[in-house]
């Protein structure tokens, strides 16, 4: 039996085998950056023919009520909360990422400005994905706080009582390092400090229970996430945004467009904030990337009859532990670094390694030869491992493409034209 | 002749008929609500097939660059541009009108803080649409500032020595009173104030001209426009965000994400604002939403060749004072009032009447009979006449429709579902 014999019987008896199906992916491709841009379900293009003919085209404005565009926001919310552990009618979908995690710092800040008002800090990991950074620098300097950063591994003894907020992302987006959410939360609680988490790389990767064990210390306070990686909603779709009951109707969002006013038909003009998540809504929500966003949305909980997120979660686990280990066997000597966490339940759904010289004409070399991993800068080869759509035989010639790139020396040589691809 | 030829005449005669083919539009339906959401472009649902099956279903995360996804914001900003008489690299697209808003309020305001430190107020239109006074109203509130709201004609005397920022809308969305910018951006800068427009409902429908006169107090400071409306790029389409060259460079705006740094790929984490306009991007752009965006704005392009906004604005004239003529003439004695200026160089592309009790069953029983127009609360029937589809034999359909609906009474039989359409 060839060593990659192995890996085709594990396709042959993988029961999640069949969803891969339910994506178009290029022929001859293996696709390691669905941690960046997911791929499109199949369902995906025929639905957005049918909103642009029908419901654009001949429906006009009356398809804001009657092909239910209005209720997009709340609807694919309801469905994304299905897989990050909340309720019904606690998330909204709007705006990007950033957006999002502009308003819910903002709150968050509000909220420690009156019960806590002594405290000044907002405390971050040093290699948190940098919007989330460059947002909550912009809000510090403005509301006269201060943003820290730490390594992950210090964040737990630098809870202090001068700490308002810790931001973090759930997994890293270079090292594909996850942290321990509720763990998190109760240092965070316990130091007196609100918990606020991008779930970027986790939303749709893995089980995400923002409500932690069932204590209150354990839930997370607020939460954003991304429309495009993971949840395959298509380039740009929108982002999510969550925040615990206990803190959704203290305070105002700073974003105060008509959408998250108590009454946005009336059209009166003093601004009335919505009961509920509704008041994190703000301008008229970009419905075509919406629509593309429920098809990706769609397509995960399909597998909730395969066992949905937990069954991913396992086969993500043999992927990316397959994946490390090979590569350590099979491409030793050639400066490759580890820097994603062997053990499992401290990783997302992603492997990363550092190369001293080569990481961005590698992961071109790569791409060339039909794997499309990323670079990030300024030295990580990253790669993606989605469960949904990834095979077990991909992990095998994944790393045998990325074995006769390193051996032939062909990265070195060729050269590339720039490119910087989006996270 | 009956009187219906006259209208059959003039469309015989309409260079800018064939310009009507350029757009989906049903059969059978007079389209008097582009000012709310403008019809699907023809072009705009081959496009989006293309972009969805091949741009994203084949070519995946390159297409960030190999499609030129990463340039949309800027590239389509370029083409608004165009409409509003402004620079290339001057106009982003991003985000939505309110967002944006709240950028340039809040960049606004920090110039006044540092130059006129002792103004207090925002000075806008009491009928200025909600989401404008919503996000003005929040940023006063947390800045210091005091939200002034002034019926249009007091405007003028209002910009006192206090006034930190004029804030409106060029067109008014419930009245179509369209404001004179040249001279209200004199009156302002004379004052001390800085100016800034909401072009929701002129970009697009009539010739914009952000720069006045060509003298530097009578060129705005900031402006935003929507991209659903008279530039027909689809339902909740992104929205675009310009800063004067002498502004753009002055404070950051607070919604720093990673898309408005200088060097976004770098992934540095402390935040540095992109030279320019490109500092008003905030998190990815909604992709698909982008390009359907751009084949509208394209379709409104092709009107250059044909005379552009200044042509379609001639016949938009021609159009509306016809509709208030025959209105006038035709549906006399039933109750309706005119809130538009007659005057045209007073007004948008839009006519309003108001009615004291059948102002939503009268618009819902035209619905009925294939006339789409709008109601606005309280009290107000909205009509929009885009020139770029609309036939001067609508306009004539049109009102023998509004008449029989008078004439009948079956809109104060009727009974109508609750129905709340968008702006």
């Amino acid at each position: 039996m060839t060593p990659r014999r192995e890996f085709e019987n594990l396709d042959a008896q993988d029961p999640l085998a069949s969803l891969r199906d339910l994506f178009e992916l290029p022929e001859g491709i293996i696709y390691l950056d669905g941690n960046s841009l997911g791929p499109m379900p199949r369902a995906a293009a025929a639905r957005m023919q049918q909103v642009m003919r029908e419901e654009w085209g001949q429906g006009l404005i009356q398809s804001w009520n009657e092909a239910g565009w209005i209720d997009l926001p709340r609807r694919v919310g309801d469905k994304i909360a299905r897989l990050v552990g909340v309720g019904s009618g606690e998330v909204m979908v709007a705006d990007s990422t950033s957006v999002n995690l502009f308003k819910v710092l903002s709150a968050a800040l509000r909220i420690m400005q009156h019960d806590r008002p002594d405290r000044r800090v907002i405390l971050s990991e040093r290699t948190n994905f940098p919007t989330d950074l460059y947002i909550a620098e912009s809000l510090a300097q403005s509301q006269g706080f201060r943003l820290e950063l730490a390594e992950a591994g210090e964040i737990p003894s630098r809870l202090r009582d001068d700490v308002a907020l810790l931001l973090l992302t759930q997994v890293n987006y270079r090292t594909g390092h996850l942290h321990d959410m509720a763990n998190l939360n109760g240092l965070a609680h316990h130091a007196g400090a609100l918990a606020i988490w991008d779930l970027a790389h986790s939303a749709g990767a893995l089980p995400v229970n923002l409500m932690g064990d069932g204590s209150a210390e354990s839930a997370a306070d607020f939460a954003v996430g991304c429309g495009y990686k993971f949840l395959n909603g298509g380039p740009g779709a929108p982002a999510f945004v969550w925040a615990h009951p206990r803190n959704v109707g203290r305070f105002r969002q700073p974003l105060s467009g008509w959408l998250g006013h108590a009454a946005p038909f009336d059209f009166t003009p003093g601004y009335e904030p919505a009961h509920g998540i509704g008041r994190y809504l703000c301008g008229t929500p970009p419905v075509l990337s919406m629509v593309a966003l429920e098809c990706g949305v769609d397509t995960l909980l399909t597998a909730e009859s395969l066992g949905g997120l937990a069954a991913l979660r396992d086969k993500s686990i043999v992927l990316t532990d397959a994946f490390i280990k090979l590569v350590e066997e099979r491409c030793a000597g050639f400066g490759l670094g580890l820097v994603t966490p062997k053990q499992a339940d401290q990783r997302g759904s992603q492997v990363s390694f550092t190369h001293p010289t080569g990481g961005y004409p590698i992961i071109q070399a790569l791409i060339a030869r039909g794997v499309i991993g990323d670079f990030r800068a300024p030295d990580i080869l990253r790669f993606g491992f989605t469960p949904i759509y990834t095979r077990y035989s991909d992990v095998w010639d994944a790393v045998e493409q990325l074995r006769a790139v390193l051996e032939s020396g062909e990265w070195s040589e060729a050269r590339f034209k720039a490119q910087g691809l989006v996270t």
